[in-house]
């Protein structure tokens, strides 16, 4: 439905989009301010030259974007722009100040990302299965929405609609507050023992994992969402003020933990709606190749399909642990199969 | 070197060890307060009643500590103790207030367990290439500290010594403060929007993993460790504010943000040690049996090791997208080999 797309902005995001259009055959053109992004996002997806392309996707960092909207809007004022940014409030507040009608801009979101950022770790189904929120404004062109909607599905990912307001709202809570604890956790590292280190194990690990992100991208997205992000530290504040004082009270601590607990049991499950519960198959398995393999083939065998893994290698040792998911009645078949022909299998588990 | 074990409480440290000590045939008796969780404790460990144990473990919840000791010591006034309590300052406390001597007594903290808790949960393997602290006071007797070491080697673990208060203090960082940080921010998910909810990546998922650990484990803890608890949790406090204070000042955020990465890189790698840096083969597979077992046969074919894997599927969508990690050369051997017998491999990524 659309058949030309220049991309504005040659970053993990930008490049993703290219490459995955590139594989579906859309003509791409990747632009960059930076000669060397724009040179390897062409190569990478096999970039042209668009004179009059159908959509413009703005994929550069918001402090450029009032700039290259008016740039992009003077070269081809027909097109249909989109935005990828994490925030959607301003991004539309710079449309309604430039140049670009509010009927040709549709605001959007994808729910994708990785640590590392660069075209070089671009990956065309980064997509895939992910969120791909739209925050069309009341005026934006029903056409130019479809489009836009027609090209999130093309890459694989659900598209969700909401007001940019809300969207702020939500993200502030789903993803930039978990940021900033991940952060100042991990900034609470420094001067600890390597030894205390060493100790470390998934909790901290896990509650620090995202502490890896691009500060560059951050500090856009928090300044830009900080009335919301405000609001959500200076609650998280006070509860931290409360655990403070409950530090000596059992129960008062107990049901802070509780609370915990409930709200996790609130994130719905790893493929989205009803959260999915698994049954796990640990298998001590010796650490060399041909053991996974030869696992895998006699889930096959079985028929029964594989819904997650995970190793864990004893360093040291010349085992390894693996631990398969399954749904209840195949990881029933799978452990009872796989112990009749020796397989060292540990009692299932949920 | 120790041939018989009683182990006093059979909850999920305490069956685990008691699973492992069955399979390793030491003969193993397991007590609980419980008749049901002592009855199926004993049934998976084959235990049985041993009157003059070498070693008794108490596995205890940390009120019942007192009592045990004494009760356990008027058992058998001749058997090496330890204990396996998360903090070790209180239980050293406890002992030096009961009847055991301290020459008996070796503290010990096994770095593992799970969200799930309780005898049903146990595993034999779950200390494996995990550490297992000691902390031996001055007064504890050389065999008696010779022999906790030997079980915590016979375990698969690895012996770790600190003193009781450089534990806790230990802990508190690398435990107890992303413990709490995970439970505050899942509590903050009360009353969110579930259509928000539903935006929830790994982000929100890896910060909060650990809210779901039992309160009533966690409430002893943390007042147990409260003094240090407190401290960790009001300098947090203070840099919470801080960053309240700078949402606004993008520069003031990329500091912090900064602050936050440079410590993550701080945590060992996934083996404890010096960081691993894998390469990452992202490959896209139909989402049906076979092709994982037909992936690990060629890995096995061309003698790489796979370190590690993540599966990621598409809903609604008929593959998915599989992640190895390998070392640098594996991975361009391996993605080399697929990419030329046809597999849809993407380009490796660090």
């Amino acid at each position: 439905m659309v058949r030309s797309v220049r991309i504005v902005g040659a970053g993990l995001i930008g490049t993703s989009i290219g490459l995955a259009l590139a594989a579906k055959n859309i003509a791409v053109e990747m632009i960059d301010v930076d000669s060397r992004n724009q040179a390897l996002a062409q190569d990478l997806t096999g970039g042209v030259s668009i004179a009059e392309p159908e959509l413009i996707i703005l994929a550069t960092p918001l402090r450029a974007l009032s700039q290259v909207i008016n740039e992009q809007y003077e070269l081809n004022p027909n097109s249909t722009f989109m935005d990828v940014c994490s925030v959607k409030v301003e991004p539309l507040q710079k449309v309604q100040a430039s140049k670009l009608p509010l009927k040709q801009f549709v605001g959007t979101h994808p729910m994708a990302g990785r640590e590392v950022g660069g075209a070089e770790s671009a990956r065309a189904d980064l997509f895939l299965s992910r969120s791909w929120i739209i925050t069309p404004d009341a005026q934006s062109d029903s056409e130019a929405v479809a489009k836009v909607k027609w090209l999130i599905q093309l890459l694989g990912a659900t598209c969700v609609e909401l007001d940019a307001v809300s969207h702020d709202a939500a993200v502030a809570r789903v993803s930039h507050l978990p940021q900033i604890t991940a952060t100042l956790l991990a900034g609470s590292l420094h001067g600890v023992a390597p030894e205390w280190l060493d100790l470390a194990g998934a909790g901290l690990r896990d509650t620090t994992r995202i502490a890896a992100s691009d500060e560059n991208l951050w500090k856009e997205i928090i300044s830009s969402n900080s009335q919301e992000v405000k609001a959500l530290l200076t609650n998280l504040h006070n509860e931290l003020g409360a655990m403070i004082d409950a530090v000596d009270d059992e129960e008062r601590i107990a049901v802070i933990m509780r609370k915990g607990r409930d709200g996790r049991n609130l994130i719905p499950g790893k493929h989205g709606g009803k959260a999915r519960e698994y049954t796990y198959v640990p298998i001590v398995i010796d650490d060399k190749p041909g053991q996974l393999g030869a696992i895998f083939n006699e889930c096959a065998a079985m028929s029964v399909n594989v819904e997650d893994l995970v190793i864990e290698h004893s360093p040291g040792q010349l085992n390894a642990l693996i631990t398969l998911a399954l749904s209840a009645d195949d990881a029933v078949k799978l452990s009872n199969h796989l112990s009749s022909i020796g397989w060292n299998v540990h009692p299932i588990r949920k």
